[in-house]
């Protein structure tokens, strides 16, 4: 694979990994998951654990290592989204 | 490929396409973009983008599909929420 097609995919890879930091780190500062949408976290949290596993299953370092840290801010951003939507607390507001 | 893992790879490949969708249908209905990190959805649709244009170079079309279709409420999203930030305006608060 030629080199600058490869940068483009290790560059989305990194992206994709990185992304959720910055939510995670918003919502955990603001405790405010109102405009949110639970729908998008769960379907995209499946995602992230299948992309991982798919990864896995066919050895590939970057999609594992992209998916496995990209699903660490994931999980906590649906959790607190979880428990607020639970506890009707929306804090920040 | 065995069958199981192609299933695996699809599956991940849609959840991460429409994932998008809820999150940008609930932004339509609220306006209210207060607690989305900007820094997320700036990362990931150049990541969306950077997916989409590597699964041409590597003539992948599932790549080119999933990024594709979640392209659109990703960038519908995104947009939303720098109009909000410039204005300053927290619909639905």
């Amino acid at each position: 694979m030629e080199f600058n097609v490869a940068i483009v995919g290790y560059t989305a890879g990194v992206c994709s990994a990185i992304c959720q930091f910055p939510q995670a780190y918003k919502v955990f500062k603001t405790k405010d998951t109102h405009s949110i949408s639970l729908g998008m976290y769960l379907t995209m949290t499946i995602g992230v654990i299948l992309w991982f596993t798919y990864g896995v299953l066919i050895e590939d370092m970057p999609m594992m290592l992209a998916n496995g840290v990209g699903l660490v801010p994931c999980l906590y951003t649906l959790y607190l989204t979880i428990q607020n939507r639970r506890a009707h607390k929306t804090y920040g507001k």
